[in-house]
């Protein structure tokens, strides 16, 4: 493959210019299957902010990452390309230029078929990712990780902040609601309509606590029926927030009694059979991640997702880019 | 209800002075069925110090706490009011004047019936507060989670230390040792008679070991059964060492191998079935909290417990105060 | 006087709900000379974010102030009251309807003569408060500590950001920009005219490089004759990066190189002879501040505003308030 | 017995040179069974290094360590006698340097019999320990809990570094590897061969997916029925990055996904069937340890070590020193 | 000399149990000049509380030190022997019996003319370390480094805190006040009483703000005039927070404005025409103290307190014990 | 100019790839006046460790530079052009491979005579710096800024340390040892021959205690005496330890009573005459860097190093490649 990681047997991993992974930091959409695009915006916070600094601080940790996956029994590189394509130039306080930045620059890599993984930045970027994909792909299934539903319908009067995206992009028809599910909602809630309100726009939700009881294969089992063809265009979207607090400490709002690292993992290594057309990770907060466990996660989860393009690409499973498909 | 937090989805959750879940800090014992009383006295640690940031640093977090618990299904604040009635003025370096002052401080509350959640400070302050329940109460069944019995009889000689309050209390005949019951024991002991000691003066122990064999299910029942009749005055103590390192690292005498803090929120949610009278939260120690994970978690716990008082508010389980009962 | 700090003979300082100074939280206008009002808002920062947590930050920090200014000689309750008017509700990602929350908030204050301390907060809530001064002074004199002129007309193409407030508020009318003076600028800029456009549109500047030639007194000198006559009502605006990072690490866009803590305090010490209507003291960010020696600088810095406050009451120099005075 | 901790209840545990478990330190072969010895060598370390440090902060959390361990029912200094030996002068950037210090120091312990439990250090020092073995008792069985293999060839053209201690202990002959065994091995590695290289070489291998399937009993069973003889001389190396780095942020590579500080205990704690005359624990970094948490369960990982011994001593299954035996 | 700091170009300062400046750990009153004598006890902080491990943290900073004085141009070793005592075993939240233990503990060490460096713990153990001297040496002369006092009546009702120990000295007769004097203090206070006080019970006092005037050679004149004969035995004590917080932010009351570490040296380095028999150097807490910057200068303070022990035996000015001069 | 950095007015600062104040990262020798080159190197170190994410951090402090030097009166990049040119692939545990690739990785551009500004790692790396430098220019002239000398002969009999660099260079001849100086050496040594062995080998030494005497006038007149004609190649060597750890605690060595950052800067600040072909700055170590002060800084005397290039090419006194200007 064209583009690849330094090899780290050959050159220390402490060395040379942090990028994701070690890959090329190149602007290109030629010869590549993803790319990495940091969004360091994190004006919609509502709590602890700094999540500017969560792109960044997720490069710095992915430089541990090698490119054979054990777990997927794939060596990466055999199968796909990819890059990293540096940041959005967020505009800090505007949202709504911010979201205009993201969209325009996502876009040319949607039309060659190249899968972003976007990683933020606060659960706010979402929504413009999500305008992107509609754009190329029409209405998109979503996979939502988190323990928030990010549903709601504003806070303090505002409507673009980073607990309401998901409603926003129903009601600009960016979701194919009825194959779109939330997992791992918990924590206390304003009231029991929280969680009856995404329903109510047609989510399916499993939160945390029904998680537990269907365990983890039943709920992996509850996803692949909600998502249901294998070509239908798919986005995940993983709030670092879905882990509990004990292995993601470095987030904005955590919520305590989550999933483990392991298995918040499985999650994402279950979802090989979907077509999977974007990604992102979000609300990594370095400030507050001691030890930098919670990096050091978010690109295990990325690298996962990685890998997921990868298996696509090996299984001869990947569609070409969706637009063309349409003609 | 009279005293509710403020609403987070008006006024941001990082706006206004610190008071616990953005309650009212006001000194009452009107209108209210609970209060927070933070107890910021570390003297007595064996090991590190600082928990007279405790009070603080659980304030602090507990701004994210909003006030609809779904795993127990209740709105708190539809059945029951409280306030942060600010911090005992303790005396630092002088446990016996401080214990006059938690006394009272405590009892006004609890002549009315108010359930005091009181937030430590080490957990030598429990023995003040049962000083006082056994004024209101007379002796009192007690549920303690912890990693340590504190059943010690002395540390250098010294009698009232974070080790000894509650065999203190059984020598003071404060407590219905019968119905009592501790739970989460581990970690390295001078000798075997530490947990044997225990058991001596009357206590049923369940150490972290045997909880484990036993399954959490089994456990509650244990407790259950051991307190028996619905209308016992019931004291809760739990001590946030009782939760692993991973979860709680910032506490005085960490002890490995602990419960995750699904499993220790479980077991206060589990308690609904008793006459609770006094709650405490003790040695949240900030100077090695960091991340904030154990402030959240402390501030889980303390949210578990209020929507317990809303639980028997609700089930019209809530006797009059236990002073009025005996007439 | 009828507002005054809990006595921390009596009282452990670390006891208590933390308000600036352990005055009483109580949003009242009467009997009260200053009010600390905090501005937890930090959407217009350029770098480092998490100025929203410093008011709280520096409330703790202030439990150590005691209330006799031996530097002043004077014991400051003796001659004024105050109180700790808890925060405005600022709307992160909104910088226009906070601006609207502050000004809203504080001309009740303004319009009784009482003098506001607010504490961000980063640089841009100034501007909100220039506009509520400007109701009710007039063009106001602005004496401006900071490492940074904040006169850039943009950032990314916005208006209002951290580094623009005095530019806009010059264009707005809010300043009696032929009294006002900017102190302390430093460090490498886009270029000459980024201090040449602050002189340009009618401030006196002296550079940190120009300081250390002048000498302290000299800049005491030349700060007193730009303001002029002590009837004019004067803003003092105090942003934490004026001081050298070594003693205020705990900031968004630290400048190396600036004054040390004692000769930043000596600076606002020696401001006796002004009509001070207004203060703020920005930009503290506790992520950042390690052993919290920012925010006892801050709270050192607020003290000796309050002190200054103190001996225009001593000294019967207060004027009623300045919309009182115009009749 | 001669050696034992000083006594926490009599001495605070804060008090005192911090030596391992509040032990002696003397540099005596004489009347004891076992040895602490510290390596703050870390110039093999490929990521994050700093584990110099690593025996000092093992050494302050140890401090807690009580004698009595109530899991293995065994009140240890009753059995078996022991000291704090101090470090091994190492040579930093000198590693075959270091090396030939390690194996001087360590072999007067192991001529008597002693069993030294060395606290690392990057893991590379086992290397010199596993000479200084193999001199003592020939080719020695190997017990390995870690996250990575450290079978690999070089790094970087370099044979010794903290990835290659044990593929060069094979090819040095100093491991019977036919009753060797690896545990917990996970996360990206650079290909298949990876674990295959060590299989090659002769290791079992059980990797942490592997791990998982099994349950822990089995793995327990597959190690003990690897080891075989309870006769056979083990050696048993631990590095702290096995844990998951919720449990053990404090090392230089961690990897996510790994067991609880239980489950690695438990794997330490079923140990009791064979000779081990060795022990290392490496790989604790401070720098990146938050609150202590890494160095508590390092320090419990080491007590159980040594509970280790005091059962061989209590059951009489100790071994004449091997050379002995030969005779 | 028999006991010298092991040399760190042989064995690398990162080796080792750690004691003060590598020096043996033995509690010998033979052949020594002075004693290194750690006193963990914090119980009477009134603030942030942790000095229990100062001496700890001392220690390991300590290790950087080499045996020449560049300053004072003496080689200490060839001049004066020392050893580590180890820390004196406190009682956590008893001060009466902890003083005892100091008491004791100091003694011997007096009774043969050693010189101990205690180094605390809080500002409290100066009462007890005066106790033992004024035994051996009357009523002596004191030479206080601080930012406050200390000279307080009560806290609280407490007589015995880190803020009284000097008032209750003049109290109990172990001060020879009229060669007596404080330097150093400022902050806000209580009122003007409380520099007043001090002076009134006999104290020449220096505040921050006249030192600032004097300059330091004036200062230092002052000093040595206060003190007059050298012959006098002298008692020195050093609270950290003497020095500006940006230096030394490791304590648990710091005050901004205050010397930088070169003057604070200088202070100590100016002492040499003293018969000075005591030092104490207290308040270093660790949990504040980022990048350990107040170790390393708390070791250079206790660096100087040697020089100047070794600088009386190169100049023969060393009395015998005081108690033999009085035969 | 060609290479620039990236406008931050822009594109926010936080925004991207992080390179040496936003400047390209691209590996080539055309068109540029200097290159930033990290050598994460720190294998030795002889305390703390860790500089190996030197570059990096400092990388990440210095996105706050901006073109303009107000100090110089300059704008650099109207000037001079550069490029951050990535990092040396170090070997970690062998420095003599890593020295070689120093030297190959630096002479490409010294050929050209582009100016490298080598970032580091510990101080050893300057060693291979100036073997390169010698080959090129011939024994060059040495302007070293450091707390210590770094000319002793060995460690533990090591000879290449980070402390012995400055003694080898001049043993194999790559130093102008008669105009060449140290500045700044303070601390504790081993013996005064400390110093006078720098000087026996050729050094002027201006420890710190007689620069205080000097002052910064005079101590810059020495420096400019002693490098003597503004053509001779100089190289000037920066250990951030020469600063006082108050303004840089990052480091591994520090020393107490320093340099301000102010007077630091001054420093590089003052060598405009000198024909300047290489800088390096060495010993920052991130893991003891609170709040980032030291990065700061660090990026604060690299931006004067650069402005020193721009002030040459400026006033047309840079010289030819000197390999040319041999022919």
């Amino acid at each position: 493959m064209k583009y690849q990681p330094k090899d780290s047997s050959q050159s220390p991993r402490f060395c040379g210019i942090r990028t994701f992974m070690r890959l090329e930091h190149i602007k290109t959409t030629d010869d590549i299957d993803f790319a990495i695009v940091g969004v360091p915006f994190d004006t919609a916070a509502s709590n602890r902010v700094g999540a500017r600094y969560g792109p960044d601080h997720v490069r710095n940790a992915s430089v541990l990452l090698r490119p054979y996956n054990p777990d997927q029994e794939i060596n990466i590189f055999e199968h796909c390309s990819g890059v990293d394509y540096g940041d959005i130039d967020v505009i800090p306080g505007n949202i709504h230029r911010t979201y205009d930045r993201i969209v325009e620059g996502i876009i040319p890599l949607l039309q060659k078929g190249i899968i972003p993984i976007m990683i933020g930045g606060d659960h706010s970027i979402s929504l413009a990712h999500l305008r992107a994909m509609a754009q190329v792909y029409g209405p998109i299934s979503l996979v939502h990780f988190d323990s928030h539903g990010d549903t709601w319908d504003h806070y303090y009067g505002e409507k673009y902040m980073h607990g309401t995206p998901f409603r926003r992009a129903v009601e600009e028809g960016l979701i194919d609601v009825e194959h779109s599910i939330q997992v791992g909602m918990r924590g206390p809630l304003y009231g029991p309509t929280c969680i009856e309100d995404a329903r109510d726009i047609g989510f399916e939700v499993i939160p945390m606590r029904e998680m537990r009881k269907l365990g983890q294969e039943n709920v992996i089992e509850r996803i692949q029926s909600r998502v249901g063809s294998s070509n239908r265009p798919v986005f995940v979207t993983f709030d670092i927030d879905f882990v509990d607090p004990a292995y993601a400490p470095g987030t904005g709002t955590p919520e305590v009694a989550g999933p483990t690292s392991h298995e918040a993992l499985e999650y994402v290594r279950s979802l090989t059979n979907f077509n999977i057309v974007g990604f992102d990770l979000v609300e990594v907060l370095p400030a507050y991640d001691h030890g930098d466990i919670t990096a050091y996660l978010a690109s295990a989860v990325a690298f996962e997702m990685i890998s997921l393009i990868a298996i696509k690409k090996r299984d001869k499973v990947v569609q070409a880019p969706y637009s063309e498909q349409k003609n």
